[in-house]
């Protein structure tokens, strides 16, 4: 469940970085000394996990104000002010790195997604994520995506049938593509649509002919892909896949594919720059 | 513990990764059917997580072998095999994308560190890590930061005394530094050195006057670092922090410096490209 | 992961049923003392649950041995032998009725489902399950009625679409059906198939206009259902589902449809009757 | 903790269910819509579950509202109204399946119960369940046979002595009985009770004599029980046990035997039929 | 169940001391390094943890070799070896102090018991245990208590019943001894023996009549349970109870009661002194 | 984290004593029946875990209320009022002995602690912890050597440098000494101090000249000691640690060393005894 997964996401996190306690804070801040701050965005970008950030405070601290001023998805230039926060300083201090990041990392996977959906605008293409997450994150960056403006692909293994080019070589035979479809559509359970990845124009017509309900154009050349396309003639839904790039993005879609997954979006997305500048609140601590 | 949390991270990312099942092996891919392969780099760098790519295949299927034919911290260049596996083709399908996303994003960091330590090679600069990690896997990155050749800073807020900007806002006053570091001398166990970031050259006077025994120099200019060098005069052991690129870090090297810290080793670096292509062993399914 | 999952599920049910010890066995059986024994059925039956089973001895002592004599999804008769168990007289008995709690249940879930398989042998149609699963038993389950030769709908939540009377009402208005999968189709991932619920033929034709891939009839009447196969003409698949029995399965699998739910399968199927008879292996105490 | 453990059940089932999140919701269901219902009684019984369904939304979104209309251990006929929930539309489809999952197969169990104890109703005897529970269920499942107006045998192996055919056969010889007893008493805590399991009246005699404080009578028959009373006066309490129908159980009763334990309370009591109806609270998605 | 507990003590154990990592041994012990060291007694004292130090150990690398020299329960003076240990110098230096605190502690409560049981040696009573064990370790202590010659206690609220003083004040009135024991023996499972504190004779009259199994006699003089055994005739098992030390257990023992719970077995046994001597093995490293 | 250390070690002991539930209170306390209470001193001490014992109970019940009465930290004698709680009787009767586990080990900690730390009261010495502390209970240990007015050591084995007399051993040789802190200052974290075990004089000066930040005196003679200080003026700390009592600490604090450290504050310190003595509420229970 999603809010579990969040909750057991951010518990290891904390645990890894606060240890058995934050010693500086600790040695330095008196204890029930209040602050506040505001999280600010130090370069163009779409942000992403407003929600997990605030969830890392208020693990850390219960009584942590968290106040998102943008929301998810939304686009931020150096200088926006993206959320405040406002609490016992040392609870603050003990929770903002590891609230940033995730919230710098989210942001990164929409902001790289959003430069992605741009390209293709005006085109009926989408741009899909794979599965080449951070292990652990990987449902808090398939948001992330949708945040940016792309679709999801599958979540894992379970909610989608995509036969590769390692499944067909356990099949074997020229008519590997065929009888990998056959045997999809005859043992999967009918929730799920049952894809395929071809690299030929010929192991296409297969998978058409097969019945196959999507087809994965791999690393296929832009003209093939056009090709591909009028062979289709919408028999069946085509996702383009493989090093594509922002400056090949554009010129893939056009072809007509459906859909056009990336896996930088996730693998190599750099995080958004954004930092959090506190302020001690004087004169609250006596009054705690 | 090192072995559990290694353990812990691998079994989220294979229960995101694997829900309920892998439908499509179920359907494609003979039950027993036998396969093997090898990792191969597509992209210079070097190496990182091969421990945690073959405890990935063995948490699927204890049977796998999984021989590596690099060590963590080798280079590799395109074509370079990385590692062999061998074992039930459905379990090899079922570990393949989770051990990859490790073994490439551990990899990219290995790759990053390497570069930015070249770059001071031949100065007494050490290259260090930051806390901007990602969630869940801190110590797998440090471990990475030091198969490219760099060195860790502090694990956590428990290992280390690192006195920051907003504690000194929560200390206040002019001599914010000199107390904060005496407040800290005083209070913080023996086993600790005490650190604290100065912004200006009064402040690393104060720092130093009050006894620190490690100084950040944050976004200070290169002259500034050299002359801050130049005070210091060894009483205490100086690191260099903010905005630093690979085309800076030789410069602020050559100052003198005694560390040179960088987030983006962590939050930024791209993931190595790495495939693994399996074969079907034909055959073997008969002989299970 | 299934592994994982298997596992978990025993833990939970041996600390609920062990404790803090076995008081009985630690004062009337002598430690060391070892004996062995058969699983015996005695009533005729499906077999479902035997590695469940057997992890359950291990997870108590790995040195048990724990042979099966048939495999899931054989049938038995009264007297059959369906495993044989040996080791530590301790460990069998702590061991033995959470084993058989596993074994009886799931056994008696593949039993129920074959009794149903078997009704509609000859029809093209599928007897599949629903979530009306036992809490924390889904995939034993899932996997029991395979055993028993039905065949599974989705999982849970993520693996499949199916838009039920709650979601139509929902959306409201007289063309909700259409307009459900009208959305469905356009938001949902397109790993997944689109399911609609129906309770009439009118929202039949609604359902296959707006391009339904499945279509579920409600509680419809048998000639109600031929109907629907009628119009359908094979442009979508079709699932009878609502208060089904041993009684009106056949009749309804001969009206055409494809597949046939049966909640019962998992909510109330009685465990199969079989029990574990041990006997003490003299002599083998003292080697020990 | 029973706390902790109601919890633990529901989010095993939960993650079971939901898993990466509920897909037909997320695009049929608006964001914010509202929606109520209620539990609605199909088939006479009686309730048992009603905290865990209520922890079951909470669960899923604490802001849901459950409110009871009746208490475990009432009992409803068709048509009843069971419970209310209110809600965000999304919350109570997520949770709704797994609700009814607890709520159905608890008030089966307290169903099943009430049948068994009312056929004893005006005798001494108390039915009394057994270890034959749902694995991960067991504690739920108790208190469900307490709702149905029975009473508890031992939670698990730690909390009672019950020496079983089993463990006479791994002591061996005539005396088997006498001398298990005698180990027993020597050996176990203070506070607890002996029960042995006899077949014979002869082996009631030596359990008797060897100062048992329970005897569980097994697969006696009938006349057989009323003589093994008559022998006891009282010195122990009775237990009969094994093959108990609705059919046999009042003659059993009447023998005067204190207990009669009943395996098919928990093992094979079909769910309780109860649906939950939802209607959207139109115009209310505006105002969140 | 007892091996699921003792690894979650140790993991628990080992998590809070190697943290993240054991950095001196990292940075003066090369790694493949071999050692090998005994466990040597410094203080005379009754051994017990033997397993659970051999579990720290394995679960820190499971290929050290731990081998035990003398039992649980064994006595052993300054000087004895108690185990041997060896393999890679850093792994034991890693489980050393676990194990050691493990070890010293559990051996603290045998030696402990062993004192108070040895000062009733002859008379008919038994020494035993109460609830105020360690938070996480009450298993492993009961167990110690018995390697010292004691006897157990109920492990808890859920295998016993003992109606304590503040039971009876929510009972109430003159008669609330009576009245508590009457509705422990109409309410609770007939597993459970009834026992209930008293504090004069008066009380335990009024134990004996409402059929009480155990009486606890609390914090009486010795004479005065002298009387209360010659009352007693027998009818009920007798437990003395409070402030009893190894000054008086002898005389108390004398006056014929049963049991005599002592809680300084575990809430105040100091630690036995064991030391663990290591010696490298020269050579082996590079064998590794 | 903090919280979650704790929490999770209060759900641990509530598990061990709870199991299935109290079922005395449940046979004997009235459903909704309310009391509460004090808790207690028996002894003259100083308190440690009040919020422990809070969190017991609100972890058991968040409904019970729980008033402190001093401060962890303070003194307290026989008679003293600890704490209030209030709340519903069977909450109270469930927590009520983790509560005083934890409580009465906790404060046994600290006052053992203040023993020694008022021994050395105007010398310029601190006592200080070791990791001989409880498994389980480390950080909540470490807090109650606070509370009694000692320090700590190292919280774990990443956290501090100490090379000790096995680290040594792996490096052997006579100036094993200054080559173990050599490698240590070239290899560890740069956020670490370096401490290093000395046996002799001689080894104090290898370590002093190597830079050894840190040295401990291991079990040397007082005279030996006052050497030390003299030879190292000033130029590391020194700790004091071995075998020392309450009789020997003051004239070692004397000799002028900066740390001495005392494991017997964690292996061997007495519970403290406090009680906890219910009141019922008379009349509430009706209007519950």
């Amino acid at each position: 469940m999603q809010r579990d997964y969040v909750t057991r996401a951010i518990r290891l996190a904390l645990e890894e970085d606060i240890g058995t306690g934050d010693v500086t804070s600790a040695v330095t801040v008196p204890a029930g000394a209040r602050a506040s701050g505001h999280f600010l965005a130090k370069s163009p970008g779409v942000v992403s996990g407003l929600d997990v950030a605030a969830a890392t405070f208020r693990e850390v601290d219960p009584r942590v104000a968290f106040i998102a001023l943008v929301r998810d998805g939304d686009r931020v230039v150096p200088g926006d002010l993206i959320a405040r926060v406002a609490g016992e300083a040392r609870s603050l201090l003990a929770a903002e790195r590891v609230a940033l990041n995730f919230l710098q990392r989210l942001s990164g996977v929409a902001t790289a997604t959003a430069r992605y959906a741009e390209a293709v605008t005006g085109t009926g293409a989408r741009v899909i994520d794979t599965r080449k997450t951070t292990p652990g994150m990987r449902l808090m960056e398939k948001a992330a995506v949708r945040h940016g403006g792309g679709h999801n692909h599958r979540f894992g293994l379970s909610d989608g049938i995509l036969i590769k080019d390692n499944h067909l070589a356990a099949i074997g035979g020229p008519d590997r593509v065929a009888r990998a479809v056959a045997a999809a559509r005859a043992g999967a359970p009918h929730t799920l649509r049952v894809e395929v990845e071809v690299t030929s124009l010929d192991e296409l017509e297969q998978a058409l002919a097969a019945g196959a309900d999507v087809v994965l154009l791999d690393n296929m050349a832009v003209d093939q892909m056009a090709e591909a396309v009028r062979r289709t003639r919408g028999r069946a839904i085509l996702e383009a896949s493989g090093g594509i790039t922002l400056e090949t993005i554009r010129r893939i879609a056009e072809t007509g594919v459906d859909l056009i997954s990336v896996g930088a979006l996730t693998h190599s997305a750099p995080s958004l720059d954004i930092s959090l500048e506190l302020t001690l609140e004087t004169g609250d601590a006596t009054g705690e």
